[in-house]
């Protein structure tokens, strides 16, 4: 018998293909099943993510596979924002409904296009200045103290920013465009999240926040404790204003720093889904992935009403050193910890430091809900309870109160 | 550039395999994902819904591609109760986790058997009894009034039931084995839905009330309202036992008819996601699905509590004529109208009375919900708002507070 690929979907559904099949695609392919459909997705290679779970997938990075790969689709979008300006241009030129277009997803993917762009909007920003020689950078730390130094195109999960900016001769030699900003001083990262359709309906989720470590986000809170009502409707607004100034179709998340003084600037721009925005699987009634499939086809937006008072997402990261227990068996000792808390496992390597799944928990307490997913992410990457909890202490100790739900026959 | 089949996942993970390939097993593969797995299920046909879907598809029907598409499977399971005892007995023969085991589903794919069994255990059920020859009938009706002619293998969605006992004879001949069972007077079906792992470990879900149309499941109301707390109890407890009796593994649905005078007789079982659990996928912190891979993978369980007071979840049928708009039309207006209401369609072509999909609504109030839900289900169905919502009306007519969330930018 014969394995085989799936034959066309027997009735008029929509096709909406991801360049791109990493765990956002493979998040999004789940999202599509129930809309009747099936994400078609364009991977870098067979065991991307989503190529392992879609029944429609293509294998290419280059033009003539991204033109093979959009025939047929009635919205083509992405899962990263590494498409090249001129594959894009060259689609559109083809007819493809792509989603984001080109002009907007310039602003996810050139800093300096941004920064400018957000300016002019008179949305604020840190300080910048594009980088041509090292003594660009010398001259601006002279007048706007400490910065960082960002590579102007590519980075992500903290690559592309350095802390030292040491290398700018060696990085300007190599080919990198280089900008340089002020080092804002912050009490913590926030982001608005949004959906905008072709037609112009937009929706906005709550304002969560964000927490970082070595420049990759590893924990978001929902919605982000203690934030002041008005600010976090500015926020919003902030999002939905950009989403329309830059024509974005799809999903925006707006990164946000927001300073000791409570104001907010604009870090970055991204407009796919977003690590920011997974606790709306189990937290919203409608996910970030379900919305951006109904954004870029044009269709009604979905309710962004939380399930829960407070819900976090922590991703669960490869450890430093490989754990002393297969992944599967780790998965089986958090199951019997926490009934309740949901896994989000992308079938990807472990290796040091990548996001190989999140974890969500929903509450009623914060503080409460953040221990349960920070230990049941920290258990998934690592194999050790970080509170010392043991299957064999007595009962009580770390018990869970979920555990008593679930009867023993 | 040629489309390619996924190759094996790049670390140990289990793979689950479904023996059939319907909206089933298309809302199983939607939970795998979750769970870092891929669903590889055995279609009848290419363009079943799970196999439009899935990256792991084998085709056949018979018991060498059983047991080809069984080779590597932690676990092979069913999406239906039509896999022949002799091909399970010769499964396990080889070695294959099966599950549930054929012992335990003999009771879900013979009534007779079934019912012989619960007596025995002590269990309520219809008066019923074996039928080799037309005068079998008419005894058990002097003896007991009005009857209800079953088939004792083989039935579902209405099929196989008929309430009219004159082609007894006829049936007979065709080779149809048949059982007669007295028509119970009833106040409303009930479901009582648990899973239970080779372990021992159960968990129960709320029961829930299922209402019928032309034999079959429409509506689901979850919690069953009005229900008597140690009724409900009651019936949790007594599925919870039939699951340890029969030593069922995965998911047992323990269909019930709830008399007037409020006891519970069982009606049918079934070991596999039943429809009437659908409301789990946004109603429980476990769905169903991921609940029944957890169990044949022998996984700790998942917590059962309701994410809401009240869910309804309402199928889509296909119409007696067919509707004046293309599905995907529909699905538009409908999430203009209605943006909090959860859509599941499974990609099969729509035949009069044919589930193609369903719709989950959840809320505070049951009766709120429930109209929601029917009239969500029956646009879908029909392209007729059967209230007479349009949305040419004034606003305030039927609009719904769901759509004021949704800001428009």
């Amino acid at each position: 018998m014969e394995a085989f690929r799936s034959e066309p979907v027997p009735h008029a559904v929509p096709v909406v293909g991801m360049i791109g099949a990493g765990q956002l695609a493979r998040m999004t392919h789940q999202a599509a099943i129930a809309l009747g459909q099936s994400l078609r997705v364009l991977a870098a290679a067979p065991a991307d993510p989503a190529a392992l779970v879609c029944a429609d997938v293509h294998l290419g990075t280059d033009l003539p596979a991204m033109r093979a790969f959009s025939r047929g689709c009635s919205a083509v979008t992405f899962d990263h924002e590494g498409v090249p300006q001129e594959h894009l241009r060259a689609l559109v030129a083809d007819g493809v409904p792509v989603h984001p277009g080109p002009e907007a997803l310039l602003h996810a993917q050139d800093k300096l296009v941004m920064r400018r762009r957000l300016v002019e909007l008179g949305v604020a920003v840190p300080q910048f200045a594009p980088v041509r020689e090292p003594a660009d950078v010398e001259r601006f730390v002279a007048d706007h103290g400490p910065a960082v130094l960002k590579a102007v195109r590519g980075g992500y999960d903290g690559r592309g920013v350095w802390m030292q900016p040491a290398s700018v001769a060696e990085l300007l030699a190599s080919g990198t465009p280089l900008m340089v900003e002020q080092l804002v001083p912050l009490r913590r990262e926030l982001t608005a999240l949004v959906a905008r359709s072709p037609f112009g309906q937009a929706a906005a989720w709550p304002v969560v926040e964000t927490v970082q470590a070595d420049g990759q986000c590893v924990q978001v809170l929902a919605p982000a404790p203690g934030l002041d009502d008005e600010v976090a409707a500015g926020a919003q607004h902030l999002a939905l204003r950009i989403a329309v100034e830059l024509g974005v179709t799809g999903l925006l998340a707006v990164e946000l720093f927001e300073r000791p003084d409570g104001r907010l600037v604009v870090n970055e721009l991204a407009m796919r889904p977003h690590n920011s925005g997974h606790w709306t699987i189990e937290g919203s009634r409608t996910s970030q992935f379900e919305q951006h499939l109904r954004a870029v086809l044009d269709y009604p937006l979905g309710a962004t009403t939380p399930t829960a008072p407070a819900v976090v997402m922590a991703n669960v990261l490869g450890a430093a050193a490989p754990p002393n227990m297969e992944l599967d068996e780790r998965v089986h000792h958090l199951f019997a910890r926490f009934p309740d808390v949901r896994v989000h496992l992308y079938g990807k390597v472990e290796r040091p430091a990548r996001k190989v799944g999140h974890v969500t928990v929903l509450g009623a307490d914060m503080a409460t809900v953040r221990e349960r997913a920070v230990l049941a992410a920290e258990w998934l990457s690592t194999a050790v309870w970080s509170d010392g909890w043991s299957v064999h202490a007595p009962r009580g100790a770390g018990a869970d109160a979920g555990a008593r739900e679930v009867a023993r026959a």
